[in-house]
């Protein structure tokens, strides 16, 4: 398992610590949804805290759509904090000194993980289009060969925010004998109606983007960065709400006194959208962007399960926390609370609490005191609850 | 006037009739808030109905962002009905046997009034980028030299949705001698962070796409289609609601019964976003969408007036309504509210609506009884009071 691979960060190629690698789906291959099948894959994950010797402290964590395994590890391009660092170590929500934490790249995803920027075997060039549409399921089934792997049979807990609150549910769903807990944040049972334009909007402006090539930008020595900025922009601003917005920013201009009559950046906002716009562009892939999105897109638990959330959960045991932030309108409480109401009337333990915020979709990773303490709660709970 | 001109729609020029076209500002120019000037200036519009002797049954129609003067007309691109035909003829809410309905293409538009592709006379080829940031106060100023022109001292009413509205409210701030009856629709006092945010996204989405040649595009030849219909199936999301959407298309599949596992639009909301895109590139000038944008972006009557919305309505005797829609999340009842509470201090006659809805922002373009039925109740009593 090397620690140091090379991969592409926006334009650039740089030698990066990964984390771990280990090669999974050695002697029999993955099968996706689609029915293609990955064999010998690799995927990249760090870990936190030690396992302990009956293996039973351990909690998986899913990251969201352009999150990555550095949870508690700065970002090898950005040098930021891992994006839950607050969460994760000794003593913190997530206490390392208790907890074996495992933070998996995703499938489809761009720091190590198996992705559409890796070498297709059979045509020693990089997938591009050529890999397969990816789903939550895939990436659940991925997740379970690197458990597997580690010889966990049953997580303590998978936790999730976001997409990975979708891995957690699906992982409930399709392995339900895999985990004690489950924690699912800012999250929602399927795409919205909403949540797929959004995406299609990203998606249309990387592909309009003339560098993207049809995908094979690595080939021509290209990089969509303008139509990658464009989608980080728009997803950018779903993941704030209004009123966080008018409070963070409102009409206040950057660094002038007057409006320029022009087309700057007059407005702090339109400044600060640009550089979240420029700033993604150099630590993730356009494809694996298009990618994960449209695993996003496809997730619908209920229509998996006949239509019947519920059905999804029926032979669950474990213990599960939902939670939303009342501004988070791209995956607003109303679709959680679907969940809850699946695992009520399946008679599971659940949990669901709305937390007051004006940070919408985005008070996930921030230092929310109310969330911080509701998920130690929940950990220390069902710990105590398996005498862990 | 003459009732024809060539016009760019999209890629393509052709001969269109815009209505009538006057040109403005002949005598002295029109001097706009970044200190430019326009002389004799074309302004399109249509009418319907016929003036009174006194001149005193006037309306004025002020469109929204992408609007134009077809309110009751098909559009000569499209074929499709005007966008208030609706609400626009004989014995409807804006009864053409009663009113004399005056409906101009705002200046910076792109249906024959003055605008970025118009020739600037200084250099002989088309203005692009040279075109001076306008404000939605120029739009006022511009109008009022029309309505000068037509003789008419004092409107009866004036209305406006979206854009519409902030035009409506502009009027009435700097003109407020020159109506009896303001109907300021789905509006706003300003633009929001979140409102400037997805406008940046769309300015950034045309001039991300090469084929925008810095603005150019009409000398090299050359359209950004694919920019501008990121830039509009962006804006078109703004106006519809998550409920709205949810009803309408849901995660209802386009022409299959299974996902495809690729890119194409497997759903229906993918499959209407394109379109919309594909179809506003054929009749929107992408140069046009910047500078509108922007004059929204910049529009805020507070400020203009010391930061006291109430200082921009003192000297007003006007009737208002304002009406809002409850699932509007780009123009929330909030921002109305704010108008109105600025409008009673100053003890003006003012009417609130929030008409319940699911249809978002656009309801105001759609045929919603309840506000057909408030516009009608606001056009009647504000015509018997004035003895019309």
């Amino acid at each position: 398992m090397p620690a140091t691979v090379t991969l592409q960060f926006g334009p650039e190629y740089q030698e990066a610590d990964v984390g771990q690698i280990i090669h999974l789906a050695k002697e029999e291959p993955l099968r996706l949804d689609s029915g293609a099948e990955f064999s010998d894959f690799p995927m990249a994950f760090q870990t936190y805290g030690s396992l302990n010797a009956d293996k039973s402290n351990a909690i998986l964590l899913c990251h969201g759509l352009t999150g990555d395994q550095y949870a508690a590890t700065p970002h090898p391009v950005t040098g930021k904090p891992g994006w839950w660092e607050h969460l994760i170590g000794p003593n913190k929500a997530l206490d390392t000194n208790r907890f074996f934490i495992i933070s998996p790249n995703v499938l489809g995803g761009c720091m190590g993980t198996l992705g559409p920027k890796h070498i297709n075997p059979s045509t020693n060039t990089p997938y591009n289009l050529d890999f397969p549409v990816i789903t939550i399921g895939d990436m659940v089934r991925a997740q379970k060969l690197l458990t597997k792997s580690l010889e966990i049979d049953k997580l303590f807990c998978i936790i999730g925010g976001s997409m990975g609150g979708m891995l957690a549910l699906e992982w409930a769903a399709s392995h339900p004998d895999s985990m004690h807990a489950i924690a699912a944040i800012a999250t929602s049972p399927r795409h919205t109606a909403q949540n797929i334009a959004f995406h299609e909007i990203g998606r249309q402006a990387i592909i309009a983007d003339p560098q993207w090539q049809g995908g094979n930008y690595i080939n021509e020595g290209s990089y969509p960065a303008a139509g990658l900025a464009v989608a980080r922009m728009t997803a950018h601003v779903t993941y704030l709400s209004q009123e966080g917005l008018g409070q963070k920013f409102g009409r206040d201009l950057q660094d002038r006194s007057h409006v320029t009559y022009g087309f700057d950046a007059d407005f702090q906002i339109e400044s600060y959208l640009r550089y979240q716009g420029k700033s993604f562009v150099e630590r993730f892939d356009p494809n694996s962007y298009l990618y994960i999105t449209r695993a996003m897109d496809y997730f619908d638990i209920a229509a998996a399960h006949g239509g019947e959330l519920r059905n999804a959960f029926k032979n669950t045991e474990a213990s599960f926390c939902l939670i939303s932030f009342s501004s988070d309108w791209l995956f607003p409480a109303t679709e959680a609370r679907q969940v809850v109401q699946a695992l009520s009337s399946s008679a599971a333990d659940v949990s669901f609490l709305e937390i007051a915020s004006d940070k919408g979709h985005d008070a996930f990773l921030l230092e929310e005191p109310l969330f911080i303490e509701a998920l130690t709660g929940f950990i220390n709970r069902t710990s105590r609850k398996i005498g862990l």
